[in-house]
């Protein structure tokens, strides 16, 4: 009498996880240091070294139970207080501690963010490109994921698309700036274009639709590029981040909620955070942790590296005549395959022990991610690999 | 447009917290040495100092990707397998890690049990005197949990009641042992009884009916007391653990999922769990806090403080005259109140600065709830003011 619906889910396997698998396998044969795997996006650089420094320093003198005692359910007091601190800051909008909600990762933010305002039955619309464990995210929470296509030429929003999709059903509105698995970050022209649609649909509707701003990736933003608050464009904003990628610490499961303070329920929203994690069993994230990332929420790891990857690869992929949408944050890249199907060009590339990822788990078949978060001595490495793929099997040279 | 549900639990304010917030405000009016606060269940104990020097050990020497990197989703497989060994050489069951799921604490470990074994409208049943934040945690998946009136000669199980209320809608039974608040344990008969009725009726109703046992309070049992394992009796057994207790770090949300080894579901169980936790956002207790504990899986804080506490805290009640059953274990202990209504008897006992919950909370109406864990000293000097409480209220004299 176990519930169906998980032991259905099962049986699905995750194209990424198998590629990393493969990968895995194939660098014992070969040693790991010779496959070029582009499939996990798992940051590659160290934590800052005034993390570990906090921490240690924590152990060795702080009381253990104001160390690891509970921290009261929206997360300690202090540590909020800190966070909305360096988001007014930031962004010149004034948080404070109310509306900030800690929380396990992005993953946990959004998991509340979607519970706050979605019933069962109720849609969520995202865009294509989009990260494929929305739909588990979503789906399990009763709502209903729709994906609106992608606008291919910039990685921007299908406007046209999106407009036939904003029924009446749509309660919010998800989205990833910079984004994963394009690499691309939403303009503000973008960003405005978006907030006007949903604001004169708020209207007709009579109901808020929310804007679900996933921003585990805002701090990887490349040089020239600006990279907006969304928060600013629309009230109804729910911001969820994650420190996993700014701090190199995914395994931490630290992030947060921040309600945008013009949003008239924000209080509230985040009040209601705290009711949604009794039933979720999340509590709160780790109170070391939390004491520790308070102490460094204006650093972040030596990031550079993957503005550096992105430049040597992007620079090949064009000069092979790839088309490509130059990514400006992240570390991801989402090129156009050489052929139709990119699953087969995926395939294809692991010949040359290139861990290729198709564009169809992130809704835009044709085109492939590259994780680059890897040394950046194997992507020099891997572009010779990739030359000599797109030659002998498409007859492409640079 | 937020969703009702969770904007209707606003309103309600749980007792313990309200109890600790008057605690916490008198204690800044008369010094908080002077409350004598029983109203929380957070350890008083330091952790051991061996899991301050292997986390320190471990920030000083290890690569930080290696110890802040993403757990795979069900904890990292070395963790899974101390634990699955601790679990077999302590109870003589074949653990091996594919039981294990690493989960945020007892929490987020039932959090994953219920959604394992309950649809929408499943019952499960547990026993009063129960731990009130179950009703959140049940209700929130869309399970209905139902409470089993006490048996209040023994804080063991009413088994009329319950076999009158175990019907075909019941999945799941949930147990607490030892339990908050009667800090009960139950006995090798009961849990032999209760398993014999959970096996007929499994058989009667062609169904599977899983207990799921929460145990965070299994480490702290005293002198003389047994404490049998649960899943020792009953093969369809769900543990869920927490190392809050045992090792003093509530605020780090540690614990796991263990799937009896004689369940013919247990591995599929595990996997499931993984599914479950992409629906709540859960991922996995932090990485470094995994790696830690598992140094220590077989130490404890210095739990003794406890059971002195409690013996003080019993003979003088005993001495008094109140009715009460001793606790096995945890650091509570469940007295009956000295007139009917025990929220009255409470309220009394604060103008003597003594800070009591009534039973109400817990389902057993008439009963108090003293959490003793707190410095002895301060058990010591709170029972002065406990004498003068039934002396000048109830004309009771030792």
């Amino acid at each position: 009498m176990l519930v169906q619906k998980y032991r259905d889910m099962l049986s699905g396997k995750s194209v990424i996880r198998q590629l990393s698998e493969f990968a895995a396998a194939r660098g014992k044969e070969i040693g790991y240091e010779n496959v070029f795997d582009y499939s996990l996006g798992n940051p590659s650089v160290p934590v800052p070294r005034e993390f570990t420094d906090t921490m240690i320093q924590m152990l060795a003198t702080k009381e253990s139970n104001e160390l690891h005692g509970y921290s009261p359910n929206p997360g300690i007091p202090s540590v909020r207080e800190k966070v909305a601190a360096s988001l007014e800051k930031r962004f010149g909008l004034p948080y404070r501690k109310e509306h900030i909600f800690m929380a396990s990762g992005a993953a946990g933010a959004l998991a509340h963010a979607f519970r706050l305002v979605t019933e069962p039955g109720d849609e969520i619309l995202t865009f294509a490109p989009f990260f494929p464990e929305y739909h588990p995210y979503v789906d399990l929470t009763g709502a209903v994921l729709k994906v609106v296509p992608p606008d291919t030429a910039s990685f921007q929003i299908n406007f046209e698309k999106f407009e036939e999709m904003l029924t009446d059903k749509v309660m919010a509105v998800l989205i990833n700036t910079p984004n994963n698995p394009s690499g691309v970050v939403y303009s503000r022209e973008t960003l405005e274009r978006l907030a006007d649609i949903l604001r004169k649909k708020q209207i007709q509707y009579g109901h808020d639709i929310f804007l679900i701003s996933d921003e585990p990736y805002r701090e990887i933003v490349f040089a020239g590029v600006e990279s907006p608050c969304v928060s600013y464009f629309y009230d109804n904003t729910i911001m969820c981040y994650s420190f996993s990628k700014s701090l190199s610490l995914p395994g931490e499961r630290i992030g947060y909620v921040a309600v945008n303070p013009r949003c008239p329920y924000a209080e509230e929203m985040v009040a209601m955070c705290v009711q949604i994690s009794r039933g979720t069993g999340h509590n709160c994230p780790p109170s070391i942790i939390q004491l520790a990332v308070a102490e460094v929420l204006d650093k972040t790891s030596d990031l550079s590296v993957y503005e550096t990857n992105m430049n040597l690869i992007y620079n090949e992929l064009k000069a092979l005549g790839f088309t490509c949408v130059k990514p400006g944050g992240t570390f991801y890249i989402f090129p156009k395959a050489l052929e139709e199907d990119a699953k087969v060009f995926c395939q294809k590339a692991l010949k040359y022990d290139l861990v290729l990822v198709p564009g169809d788990t992130f809704g835009a078949p044709g085109y492939f991610r590259m994780a680059y978060c890897i040394d950046t001595d194997k992507v020099r490495r891997s572009l010779t690999a990739l030359r000599r793929f797109v030659a002998e099997e498409y007859g492409v040279q640079a």
